[in-house]
């Protein structure tokens, strides 16, 4: 039985709480918050407390709090030589303090307060400096999830920088189709069978070789025409910059 | 019965073939293209011919070529007062010749070579200038699909405007994910959940109500940070663009 206590109780200290509590080798044994709010929906499942001073024994410390807020907040806690990991993309490994034993448990998804996720697809990114809490990191994500991944500090800053193109940026693009397709009286709903396609298709293609579209041709007809058509500057930006890069990589300049 | 000619042999007219082939009450009698590489996949299944003196006799005669081409090949035509239709999102329905009645049949999807596709999802985009062509093209596109809209040639250029960004544009952004992943030596599958996550997060949720991210909180540190990452050019100004783009839309300005 693996013993853990969540440091934070936002969305994805909720997620892994919920994820956890469906899994016989897992126990969550407390819940910390800075504030009350926030815990009220932990209240009645598992232990929850406001003050470092009294958290219980566990084989791992989660922090799962704003990336920017993490280094500050393990030197704050009063544990020594335990197991302390966060779950953030951007932030080394080394930011943690040195008191306790490091490491990450990272996992590579968007979540949205409310909406129920399936953790078995979802990648776990693993890091630590011994082996035995690699392991033990490893054992505790494998419980929840079937896609779980040894991964260091540069890796993964890479791995988030990638996710905020993949995730962050492409969703841009989506609130983009949409603000044209409202601007024109059309439903945003007929795009969404192709955006559902686009994204399946590079499961077993590469973006690379699925690319399509007058960038790739180089069809500076469409391309000048599009242009036009768009009424905010910054959507143009956006639409050049793009159609240059796309151009640039498939061998026809401009 | 509905009797249909398919002008050109490319990916379009590929998949509207094997659709059509599937329903009752649909008969594609021939399939015309100007060279016989490329109807070979389509002998011996259905009549067809590189000559258009050799056309027969149909409901529907759908242009299915190059955007670029159509207005010129629709006058090439022997028909007289015939409906022809072209399949292209770009292309407005005047662009027809005026010796046949116009109208247009828009799948609205990206269509791979040899990937069958289902087009019961897909959506298809009717025009025509009057309505008994409106209700047989209607009728055609019900046969194969159950998301049929019609849509004038104005709204139809938006729509494939705003499908260069969640498909084309898209595409480029896993394209980008995938070479930061490659350069750092992790694997691009890693992210691939969240691509599909991403994708269909928007079916039920508008994308504007779904951003997250760097950009979104305006994380100047993290902002800072990516961007010293990326070591192409190309890819820091659509970095920078992108995430300015998401801060001036959520009211913080950087």
């Amino acid at each position: 039985m693996i013993k853990v206590i969540l440091l934070g109780a936002g969305n994805v200290a909720t997620h892994l709480y919920k994820a956890f509590a469906k899994v016989e080798n897992v126990t969550v044994v407390q819940v910390y918050n800075r504030q009350l709010k926030g815990l009220e929906h932990f209240n009645n499942q598992v232990a929850i407390t406001t003050l470092l001073s009294d958290l219980k024994k566990a084989d791992v410390y989660i922090i799962s709090i704003a990336d920017d807020a993490i280094a500050k907040f393990s030197k704050t806690l009063s544990l020594k030589n335990e197991l302390v990991v966060h779950t953030s993309g951007s932030i080394a490994m080394d930011n943690l303090d040195d008191h306790n034993k490091k490491g990450v448990f990272y996992p590579l998804q968007s979540f949205t307060k409310g909406k129920d996720i399936d953790f078995k697809q979802i990648p776990i990114c693993i890091e630590a400096y011994n082996k035995k809490d690699e392991i033990l990191l490893t054992q505790l994500a494998n419980s929840i999830s079937e896609n779980v991944h040894i991964i260091n500090s540069k890796q993964r800053k890479s791995l988030h920088l990638a996710a905020v193109f993949v995730n962050n940026f492409v969703n841009h693009l989506y609130t983009i189709g949409e603000d044209i397709c409202q601007k024109n009286n059309v439903s945003f709903d007929i795009l969404k069978p192709l955006i559902q396609e686009t994204a399946k298709k590079i499961i077993d293609l590469s973006p690379a070789d699925s690319q399509t579209g007058p960038a790739k041709r180089n069809d500076k007809k469409v391309i000048a025409l599009q242009l036009s058509e768009l009424k905010n500057k910054t959507q143009q930006d956006i639409y050049q910059i793009i159609t240059q890069s796309i151009t640039a990589k498939y061998g026809n300049k401009l």
